[in-house]
């Protein structure tokens, strides 16, 4: 008799619970329950994986080996606070909020926080995305790996404090340079051209910026001095000062970090 | 009898000048020579292309079709001034600097500005990236064209303002981008982690960006006023005023950027 999979619950139903619905769904698990206050989106998941649909935290299923909160950080303690004990493991999503939300309020917890931008209209390989993960106990702990090992090769046990910083260093990785490339765009397009003219060039950034140091193949004029440039820059931006405060303040983050590594060199 | 092909010339022996190199000696076009005052990068590279090699402006050979100037923006003007006039085309490479360098000092010229990083160490596509090219006269915009045409599939003419802003936005999309990257690969060291467990996020993001408006797909604790979670980020980076000001500075921006939005709507 093939060994029967973990059955798996969602509290939540936003863009990462459709995603982790079908990466699980897609790995054999039965999504057995979706819970969300919202109504319409979580309704519609349950019905897509065929999975039973409450808005009611009261109505959880004792049955489920694995819970998973996909709710905003502001909500998880009030969630685990209201929700009532399973003998499964509970685990919740997030990058910078501590495994210690669970303390006194569930048996066996822990935390599966996958790296990774989520959307709607974007299909995502999650074979590829990291997944970094913390218990309350070995035996909660062996669960997680095993199931996250399901639909990711990349599986990482770390504690809440390094999390935190990762989601931090996520935070510059991705928010930050979204709003980057949403100034550029909207430069790029008072040329007339199209944003796409850009893409090689981020593209190789990137690449590069994986390849080696990114701080070592820093270029431009921050990093040059080269304050005519800069001033021409300022001048091109004068119609913004929310624009120049912002190409002024990464300008001298640029020339403080070199001059501090010089100087530690 | 096949068509010669235009002979092209160099003055500067960097990282854009080696690529471009490389560029034209595959689609066929000879190398006939290469002025730099460097020495050794310049030798180097005439003995690989089989040109000859000067470092005195003086020596600039007259049979040259389209001469390159690839040296830094601060030079350009100098090196134009003191160059002997040639029958060719003269073209800079800069994104910053306007045409009208050449004015008065040159007869037949105009601008070659490819919108790419350039490291020694990494090869590129040329037949990719968007070169923007400018002209002094219709016959000279059309010998630029053909022959960018020939190593690059990405041929637009823009003026000099338009090429101002096009390389403005490239400092947000790349210099700063790279910054960014270098910033949170830092911070990812400090969890004991490597920074590719952030090469998914980064790949997704910037895909994301290309495919969709990215202040569209805006996420994180900044646009979500999320005050919580940006006072636990400030805690984080305490260790440094300087990272501090910087997540400061974009965290505004992400909001002073979106509540104009949110006002102009």
């Amino acid at each position: 008799m093939p060994e029967e999979k973990n059955k798996i619950g969602f509290i939540g139903a936003g863009k990462l619970a459709g995603r982790l619905m079908t990466a699980f769904s897609h790995a054999g698990f039965k999504i057995k329950q979706v819970i969300s206050r919202g109504g319409d989106n979580g309704r519609e998941l349950a019905r897509l994986y065929r999975s039973s649909y409450s808005n009611r935290l009261s109505e959880l299923n004792p049955d489920i080996d694995f819970l998973v909160i996909a709710v905003p950080d502001s909500v998880i303690h009030d969630v685990v606070d209201k929700m009532p004990g399973i003998e499964g493991v509970t685990v919740h999503t997030s990058g910078a909020v501590s495994i210690d939300v669970f303390k006194g309020l569930a048996r066996r917890y822990g935390v599966f926080y996958p790296l990774q931008t989520f959307s709607d209209s974007r299909e995502v390989d999650f074979s590829n995305i990291p997944v970094f993960i913390e218990a309350s106990d070995e035996k909660s702990l062996s669960l997680i790996r095993d199931i996250s090992g399901e639909i990711s090769k990349k599986i990482y046990e770390i504690n809440s404090e390094r999390r935190a910083l990762l989601h931090l260093s996520a935070v510059f990785a991705n928010n930050f340079t979204n709003h980057l490339l949403a100034v550029s765009s909207d430069i790029v397009k008072q040329t007339g051209l199209q944003k796409e003219v850009l893409y090689e060039l981020v593209k190789e950034t990137i690449n590069k910026s994986f390849e080696m140091e990114p701080a070592d193949s820093q270029t431009g004029p921050a990093i040059r001095g080269d304050d005519l440039t800069i001033k021409k820059h300022l001048n091109l931006l004068s119609f913004s000062d929310e624009l120049s405060q912002l190409y002024i303040c990464l300008t001298r983050s640029i020339q403080n970090y070199h001059s501090k590594i010089k100087a530690d060199n």
